[in-house]
């Protein structure tokens, strides 16, 4: 049997058929428009599904199931979309029009969780049966698979790594509480550090590479000085390392999984990440001298997430 | 079949018979005397557990199995204890004494996880698949059941939720680390917060009610004022529940249980903490609108210990 993927984003919908063996046989995507709201997204999303079908050279009939990760939450209890704040939907019955467009049965799952299940399938972390992703991107996303099985809890809101709290009354989230994680260890908290040192340093080495001007700095730019031993931009590395390092510890300590898999952007800086990451880890766990999960980075890159939510389906 | 179960501490090790029922049909116990070291300590737990059988009217081959709780951790690799810090033990083959001295398998787990494991077999979270056991005493325990197992994780370190940091750089705690839940929302960190006030305002009602003596100030003592509404020590209460539903807030958000389980010496204020949590606790959580874990107090109190390290021997 075939299966159907699709990354729902702000910008666009990727919509990928995907065989049992997690390869991506065609593609098709539509643009989101989220300003036309939720029913002609659907029923675009839809029609894309079709059109990756018949470029793949398939019917509907060859297709077991539709999947889709979504930025935001799905409500298990009423089987709408809770939420996407990025698109602005609140209570959406995603499932039930693409159901009703497809004639196939459609699951729905949190992004980074269908990634998660996608590197626990075919990537990083195939051979570990406990794996947590972490993706580290404007945000940190996060998926918990466990026994080849999301976790994503009792009620469907587990998983949400990025917002757990580290730093009781610090730095103020989007969610509404402080001292979250993400706003610690996401690329967004590399490009805060970056500004800081050029507002505190304007002769820095970053400020000399950007022109001075504070919004050219992304992570990558602190990472590649970082690299190239800039002692500002190492000092904000072994920060971010820092913080980092005590949110895995908190996962090790409560969770336990074999494995962590790092993605999204600041993990594109492969094993200089990966090297500090494993040499620091062992500081922050509560057992330091029992075996804690080893740490990889992600493999399937950007088709993590029409691999995973293809997979949806499959898992059931 | 009958089980065996060791509640084991510093002072004393506790014996229960115990039946598939989660009864203790008969109690023996031994003095620890941890100054004597591991095999003389060893050697009386096996006798204690003869002791306890002959008077429970039972033969060791009526026995399918015995387990002990430690205040430590247990090596999955090694099949040792790899510490208990209260007993000085490092790398010590409890298991393996016990099992030549009766004849019968041994489980050993962490006592705060067979407490969680009590509860939710025969006591406060029975009906709930998954759950988390708090136990707010000297430090903070804690034990995840998932699908009415344990999960101590991948390599036996999780469910140390107490060692969770929620304030990086804040208080030093035991383990090494800073800004580990327990020193915010255990017993402990009320008597500190109880002995802070006594510092700060000698004619406060706590320091009133135990004659100034900061020695004397104990969780009991900060929980009834703040019940009897003292403006102090319902100020600390306050803090307390805010730093409680901190940590709980982040176990919502990554592992989402059906119910927490609330144990220990803090737990014994009753209602007045359950309800204050209850009414709290939907403003920690990332997702409010959707449902999270329900919260109770224990059940089994300190027969807990006993029957849940019994049960070790059941789940397998």
């Amino acid at each position: 049997m075939f299966y159907i993927g699709i990354d729902l984003g702000a910008t666009s919908a990727k919509v990928g058929v995907v065989d049992e063996a997690g390869r991506i046989l065609g593609k098709a995507s539509c643009k989101t428009g989220i300003e036309r709201g939720f029913e002609p997204i659907a029923a675009d999303m839809a029609e894309a599904c079709r059109r990756a079908a018949r470029e793949s050279g398939l019917e509907m009939a060859d297709f077991a199931a539709v999947g889709v990760g979504i930025p935001g939450e799905q409500n298990r209890q009423t089987e709408l979309v809770a939420f996407c704040n990025n698109l602005g939907w609140v209570d959406v019955p995603l499932k039930q029009r693409l159901e009703a467009a497809l004639a196939l049965p459609v699951y729905v799952d949190n992004d980074a969780n269908v990634a998660a299940l996608a590197e626990s399938r075919f990537g990083a972390s195939k051979d570990a049966p406990t794996s947590i992703l972490i993706t580290l991107g404007t945000g940190i996303g996060g998926g918990i698979v466990q026994n080849r099985r999301l976790h994503t809890g009792a009620h469907g809101v587990g998983g949400e790594i990025g917002h757990m709290v580290i730093a009781m009354n610090g730095e103020e989230c989007n969610c509404g509480h402080r001292g979250c994680w993400e706003k610690y260890a996401s690329a967004t908290a590399l490009i805060r550090m970056g500004r800081e040192i050029m507002a505190k340093k304007p002769g820095c080495a970053l400020a000399a590479r950007l022109g001075g001007d504070p919004d050219r700095v992304d992570a990558k730019a602190v990472l590649d000085l970082a690299k190239e031993g800039d002692a500002d931009c190492m000092g904000i590395f072994r920060d971010y390392v820092h913080y980092l390092c005590i949110g895995m510890g908190n996962l090790v300590n409560l969770y336990d999984p074999d494995m962590f898999v790092l993605g999204g952007g600041v993990a594109h800086a492969g094993a200089f990440l990966l090297d500090a990451v494993r040499a620091q880890l062992g500081k922050y766990v509560y057992c330091p001298s029992l075996s804690f999960a080893r740490v990889e980075l992600a493999r399937l890159g950007n088709d993590a997430g029409i691999i995973g939510a293809a997979m949806l389906g499959r898992e059931d």
